[in-house]
């Protein structure tokens, strides 16, 4: 493998570089759910672009109908190499709340972690502009000796953080151009520090928002307090019946189609290195929760769920007031695993908390987005190809694992373009993805390029 | 009574000149709980002082340890006279929702309310700024026609909407000052439009606040999902265990020492002007809810209850963030009914949502204020000669009514300096105390205010 060679010695040769591009990158505040930055989700991409012709890639920004745009970028595709499509988002979180950043969220700072590794930390460092930039890298050390080995078409989009609204209708518009052998996605996670990890599974996710009014406008507490329903206490109950008191989801149907784990699964993930203990302590908690029967692990990435995302109701500032509020609402997701249909659950769950509500209460349920978990075969030459590259990268086999999170795309190749997706993720588990003082290892950033340096080596060897 | 017809003739003559005194009081932003607000407290407490002068009283505007300043006005006490003790509050709810509000909270505005009547709107209108200016009213006509016929102290505070909360120390220090043979207060209801009441009941209030710790940050809900306590639900789960199917509210001992209705209290509440559906209605719903086994009336005025006043936590914005909260706290509070220990109630209830919640999170509950329910004697001459004093005002016999909400000063009168308190209402049941759109009848206005002026008269008959 002589290029191969050349090529990490190309991206080890480009430590510095590598983190202050991908600080520039980070530095662009492209919050996808808030309307103020839409000039600068139009600049992140822009910059992403430009650095994608340094690699030899014909770039183009390209419009969505009323939403952020997607970068494409693909280089001279060659008859006869297999054709990998790699996507990713430039659009990140809100980095809200701010005054629990030690250091500015889109101010990327070098500091140590809590357990004294080098991180780079900023909104978006490891999810997902730090794992694109690892293929970035890659995509600039091969141009630097000879070009790709493979055709690659590059999708990086802006609009994952606020569930990919438009992205359907544009694969469907563009799907000959967007044709693949296989699809990879770099948007996860490595299992822990010193084990790096392919994922076969992820969870979907049934994202919805409930909303109760009672009385027509706000009521003083104490001149009605008692004789009219309390929209803030009937939510309150209607979250309540959501789980039994075994920690299972209350929603009629909700595991008639999950399909259970396997044996085998079961003991291969019980040989992983993880600890429960561990596990709680790196969220602060003096033990775990969930449903009972099934381990951390298997709860995160096997069993479906219903966690509140939010509530808001009457009065929330400082001191008293003796309010019944009209209104009360919940922002309310599901996980979702394989097997589960998504359009079904969000039926039975919106039926559910219609049928639970007293009568004089009005209930408004909506959906905000919903996607199917999925698992993707663990045997084939994409796997095994996959696997030797993130050897060569991390210096160690990657276990198999499943996660949690959801990646709507995944589901979206495989329906529109017909394509497996390979799951490749460098991140760690304590990267606070979503929270403040997000960062991304700057090992895994290193080694996270050399992954996908070797990864378009060995998909050129993947049949047509 | 040649004099009282006098003062009821100055009153009479006095209508628009009321109407635009209250605006100027309704004018001045007298929000207590908002510290932006400082010195329109003291500007309030400024305009009130001067029009007391106007009456011949002797005014002072007195600090609190800390707190908003006391006004402080007597005439000139003479022996052998009963002195009466009145008292109101200067100080006004948070007008937001602002864009609630057909006219601005602080621009006092008269128009027709829903049922045509001409009233007058602002926050504070009836609560209890223009209550306060009905007895002022009452002051200035006497002293138009000779002076008050009783020893009058006036006290109006500044922080009512906010729990008194240097009241009692004040009261205290200045006993000796404040000593009287009976306290009046103006900031109760009539029954309805047409049936003037005299309250003879008050429920107390314990109010909570209720603070759930997970995680020790926000975590991604995917990540994490399922195998960690989620503090959204978890305080859902402790809201909801306030109640049983029977909607009485379960915390420990809550009902031990409630005194029971009596027979002839559930009989004359019957015969009054009051439907299920009209009240329903009232506010916008189909039917009303509560305690099994009572009517709405019994519901607000005798039994205690448990309500949700605010829930915060985690996103609240538009849109969606698959978010696990790190914190979730509500605002919950619980109006008493007399017999009923405050101190024990919030233990209780303290108690109860620290062992109701698993043992992975955190339960952070504290008392924003309690206080007591009331029942004052609704025998002998001072109730007997307010009754008179009313008929005179509203021109028919007042019914005899208990109320929802509380007004602790009451209860502290009565410890501090050994005074009953009479409840004398102008304010109608759709004013839309502490709601968006306040307002004060104008007829309220004009016949609380006659009411008032014989008040004094009849009062000076009280035996001292």
């Amino acid at each position: 493998m002589p290029t191969l060679n050349a090529v990490l010695s190309t991206i080890d040769g480009r430590r510095d570089q590598a983190v202050a591009a991908l600080s520039e990158f980070l530095r662009i505040p492209s919050v996808s759910t808030n309307p103020e930055h839409k000039q600068d989700m139009i600049r992140c991409a822009t910059w992403l672009s430009d650095q994608l012709k340094f690699g030899g890639l014909d770039v183009a920004i390209m419009p969505t109908a009323g939403g952020h745009p997607v970068v494409v970028a693909k280089n001279k595709h060659q008859p006869g190499r297999p054709t990998v499509l790699l996507y990713g988002h430039y659009d990140v979180q809100p980095p809200e709340p701010l005054e629990l950043w030690t250091t500015g969220a889109f101010e990327p700072t070098v500091r140590k972690d809590d357990t004294g590794h080098d991180a780079l930390f900023a909104r978006g460092a490891v999810d997902d502009k730090g794992q694109v930039w690892c293929h970035v890298e890659a995509i600039l050390a091969w141009q630097a000796n000879g070009g790709l080995p493979v055709n690659l078409t590059v999708l990086v989009e802006g609009e994952e953080e606020i569930g990919s609204e438009h992205l359907e209708a544009f694969v469907k518009q563009h799907a000959d151009q967007l044709r693949a052998d296989i699809a990879v996605v770099s948007d996860t996670n490595q299992f822990a520090r010193g084990v790096p990890a392919i994922t076969y599974g992820l969870r979907g996710l049934a994202y919805m928002e409930v909303t109760v009014t009672g009385p027509s406008h706000d009521l003083h507490s104490g001149l009605y307090g008692g004789a009219v329903p309390n929209p803030g206490n009937v939510l309150a109950r209607l979250i309540a019946s959501l789980h039994d008191a075994q920690g299972r989801v209350n929603v009629p149907g909700f595991y008639e189609d999950v399909t259970p784990l396997s044996p085998q699964e079961r003991t291969q993930w019980r040989s992983l290195p993880f600890t429960e203990k561990e596990f709680a302590v790196s969220v602060g908690l003096s033990e775990g929760t969930g449903e009972e029967g099934y381990t951390s692990l298997e709860r995160k990435w096997a069993r479906p769920t219903c966690d509140v995302n939010g509530i808001t109701t009457g009065y929330q500032g400082p001191g008293a007031k003796t309010v019944i509020p009209s209104k009360a609402s919940a922002k309310i997701s599901m996980r979702l695993v394989p097997n589960q249909d998504p359009a079904k659950i969000v039926a039975g769950f919106e039926r559910a908390m219609r049928e639970r509500a007293p009568k004089n209460v009005t209930v408004a349920v909506t959906c905000h987005s919903h996607t199917p978990g999925i698992v993707v075969p663990i045997e084939g030459d994409a796997m095994r190809l996959a696997a030797e590259a993130m050897e060569i990268g991390f210096g160690k086999k990657p276990a198999l694992m499943r996660e949690g999170g959801s990646i709507p795309v995944v589901n979206l190749f495989k329906r529109v373009l017909g394509v497996d997706t390979l799951l490749l993720g460098f991140g760690l588990p304590d990267d606070r993805v979503h929270s403040p003082n997000e960062k991304f290892d700057l090992d895994a950033l290193h080694n996270g390029a050399r992954t996908a340096g070797a990864l378009y080596e060995k998909l050129a060897q993947l049949k047509k």
